[in-house]
């Protein structure tokens, strides 16, 4: 495993200091030396990726396609010691990454697809009125253009999905944009190996060299050096709400402001209604329990608030969600840091006025370190409204169900919320059809609204929406899963009067790469 | 004419200290008065909004399509009156205001006949795969949702069609947002007389109140108050670099930070290939002092810089352009404070460093105030590279020619462009391919590039492009102009496993309004 920094596909020694992965699980050091990066190589990266981009705007859509098929190809190759590696690092088990390794294969491909079919770029032509009174329409034809240089900071909880060739990557190369990877702290290994199959693959479709570089820190010098560098047109992060404004800030306090994408988490509330409480108890307690505690519940959309209404079928739901948390055994979590931190919140949680636990679960494993316990505890909606620290993020299994009256003290409750990546209603259908206005306030916070389904499985596909209003994520108007997520690294360009021969096939007569445009107002393949 | 605060559609009374408009060729103070804001009002006009945003983001289509051609028709029918006074109060010729009354009610209805068509919602289909292996998956159905209340604030150099009623209000109407728009202080009546149509227009389509409120202010106070207000959802501005910069900031310092789609202006630099400027000196001579000077270059695509390469045929230009610009007569400016700005930004640019004036128009009407004087300066390569200030804009009748030795060296003064709205070429076509570098330069540079035409023609079409890369606009990847203006205020919600009575419309089987939808990844109006 090569731990050298990459600067345009290629491995440069540096004289940074040494960096170790460690297994969280053992607190073992594990094999490999990674070397922290600096602002030259930031600047390197850059400058090689700006140069690349003139190559990169122009490539032919098969030779782009081409380039997300090999990486996913790649990747595939080196499933098992990928997998493995990337299970020592993260404490994720080894199951759980294979299914992660078969998305971000698939993500990659779904965005070759998009590609390849080519017509993502909207295309959009009005042809010209040369007789128009009083005056002249001129010919203008719109296609969507990569924006350029992207810096894509590598999540923690997808070492593999949300990392080094996980969705912002294989969105922002779809876009046409040359891409720099910031590596995860928490996982340089995995990280390594993933950046080896993209260099591979760059190789093989004979890629412009800068389209891809990779650096190492274990601090926050080189993260904000690429963030800052006048060349970087975009950058994509997810993780936490703190983490995501610091980028934020930095982006807007440029020269040239750039957009930042990021996904800073979400308490993800589900909401019970009566009657599916009453018919579905236990199911539903049960339900949430193993969503809840789901890879130690460090997921963007683990489901950390539930709201409900008083009623004997309450009671009984919050006696099943105990027998069922209480035999989840613990579980390691990423980081030592992570843990540490969802042991101080979870355990400060239960100091505010008026939180009671329902209950922790207490099968620890001794044996290894960074252990997760899941809790759940409960408060009412007057404490719920007057305590805005109940609304943050913990991240890991826990989660607050707060206690209403009726459905007005609820709908007081959902009023507070700050914006949310999904919400959950369990619901039988006949009662859905009485509860418009909770479902228009639920609606107003959310990106994603899931009727009796759970959060925590997110599906790549066109129609996801994976972003809500602030602070869910930096900008509502986008999502960072599935295929719309291209959208996040490209802008309009309109060409006016332009000549045939010039303007990009999308655009020209005869549609000769026969994709969906609207042509004067109508959605059509035509090649006329 | 009322010139009373309008909060959701009624007339208030206020103690606000009484405020005038002035005819800027006069100087004189014009009929009515208006009305300083307060925070108050504010707050008023946006609860009103918010509530009326649950109603608003309901709405039957054909409803809201109902109400923005009710604004179309209202407009008209005062379109004498309304001409008159927009150019009593702006100083620009009855002519040109009668020509954007036209561009106004024509957007209004374009954004009509987008809604009522439908498939702007770009609704998403992936349907249900309840047998997939490993895990089932589920229904997502996605489409574009209003985003909530919209401040809009009216621009000086378009009263009617970047006004009250202007491109920004239409299509965030279109989009389902409440409007609260900042009147103006250039032209107070006609924001009145505006206001008053769209009250009617709301009326006889039976709107909710709170989705129209417009403010007076002849200062700061209210328009910051409405950016930072906490229901305000988004913004859209258009004006002076430091005027959107100072709202992006307060909009950045939100609790809940919002969007601000601020068009900030542009110096659209014009590239004359050798070529087409031997072969059609005279002509693109005369073109370009026309568009310099056109509106008194009160417009945000009037070219600002004139790129070119030493030649016989460039001083012949120049001599043309002299000549045509000489006789030019002086023009009203919409405001003393942009004519003394004028004044002040073209005198001192003849000091800095290497500029020297081509010529000043001296036609200046002595009757009149504010008058506009055309100034044409030219300067090297070097000099304008080294310079920063050379590449600001100054608002009014304005050009800088930047003579470079040979194309490389064009090529250099290009890199050194911030981003515009245009840019555009003149060329014959069959030079046009030697030129690829430069053009994928200039590309990357603007929002739109344009093939011997002129950058001051806005066409508003699906397909225009108005929004280019920092500073013309805060976000490249949105335009203020054409159809696609919609997109700025709206986010995509995605319904997962959602009950089929209670989705939308847009979103229910068998596509009940039949629109274009991507229904598992194919386009179609599919009634399946």
């Amino acid at each position: 495993m090569d731990g050298r920094n990459i600067v345009a596909c290629s491995y440069i020694e540096t004289d940074g200091k040494s960096l170790n992965a460690v297994n969280p699980a053992t607190g073992l050091t594990l094999e490999g030396a990674f070397f922290k990066a600096n602002e030259n190589l930031v600047d390197d990266a850059l400058k090689a990726a700006a140069k690349a981009f003139y190559e990169c705007r122009n490539l032919n859509k098969d030779l782009k396609a081409a380039f997300l098929n090999a990486i996913a190809d790649e990747i595939t190759d080196i499933g098992e010691a990928l997998v493995n590696r990337a299970s020592a690092e993260s404490g994720l088990p080894l199951g759980r990454l294979q299914g992660e390794l078969g998305r971000t294969t698939s993500q990659l491909r779904l965005f070759a697809n998009l590609v390849a079919e080519g017509s993502w770029v909207d295309a959009i032509i009005d042809t010209a009125l040369p007789d128009r009174q009083p005056l002249p329409k001129p010919d203008i034809r719109r296609m969507l253009v990569p924006i350029g240089p992207v810096v894509v900071f590598g999540a923690s909880n997808f070492p593999l999905a949300f990392s080094v060739a996980g969705g912002d990557t294989a969105s922002a190369l779809a876009a046409g944009c040359p891409v720099i990877v910031k590596a995860h702290p928490a996982h340089y290994g995995t990280s390594a190996l993933v950046a080896a199959a993209i260099i591979k693959a760059a190789e093989k479709t004979a890629m412009p060299k800068g389209v891809f570089s990779m650096l190492y820190d274990d601090g926050y010098t080189v993260g904000a050096a690429l963030v800052q560098h006048p060349l970087t047109k975009a950058v994509a992060f997810t993780g936490s709400f703190k983490g995501g404004m610091a980028l934020i800030r930095l982006a807007q306090q440029r020269k040239q402001p750039i957009p930042v994408f990021a996904e800073m988490g979400s308490i993800n509330p589900v909401v019970f209604l009566p009657e599916a409480l009453e018919n579905r108890t236990e199911e539903l307690a049960k339900k949430y329990a193993a969503s809840i505690t789901l890879g130690a519940g460090q997921f963007c959309t683990n489901p950390g608030l539930l709201l409900a209404i008083k009623s004997p079928a309450l009671e009984n739901f919050k006696k099943h969600l105990k027998d069922a948390i209480e035999i989840v055994p613990s579980a390691t979590m990423l980081t030592s840091g992570i843990a540490d931190h969802y042991a101080e919140l979870s355990a400060e949680i239960i100091n505010e006025g008026g939180v009671e636990v329902i209950v922790v679960s207490n099968l620890v494993n001794k044996e290894l370190k960074n252990q997760s316990q899941a809790k759940i505890a409960q408060v009412s909606v007057n404490d719920f409204i007057e305590n805005p620290k109940l609304r943050e993020e913990i991240f890991g299994p826990y989660s607050l169900l707060v206690v209403a009256d009726d459905m007005e003290e609820l709908e007081k409750a959902v009023e507070v919320l700050d914006g949310q990546l999904t919400v959950s209603l369990m619901a039988e259908k006949q009662e859905l059809r009485n509860y418009q206005n909770l479902i228009d306030k639920l609606s107003d916070k959310t990106g994603r609204i899931i009727l009796n389904g759970a959060s925590t499985g997110v599906e790549v596909c066109a129609a996801m929406q994976h972003g809500g209003p602030f602070p869910a994520s930096s900008d509502s108007r986008f999502t960072s899963v599935g295929s719309t997520a291209v959208n996040r690294f490209v802008r309009p360009l309109a060409y006016q009067d332009w000549d045939q021969g010039l303007l990009p096939d999308e655009l020209k007569d005869g549609n000769p790469l026969n994709i969906y445009r609207t042509l004067n107002q109508k959605i059509t393949k035509s090649h006329e």
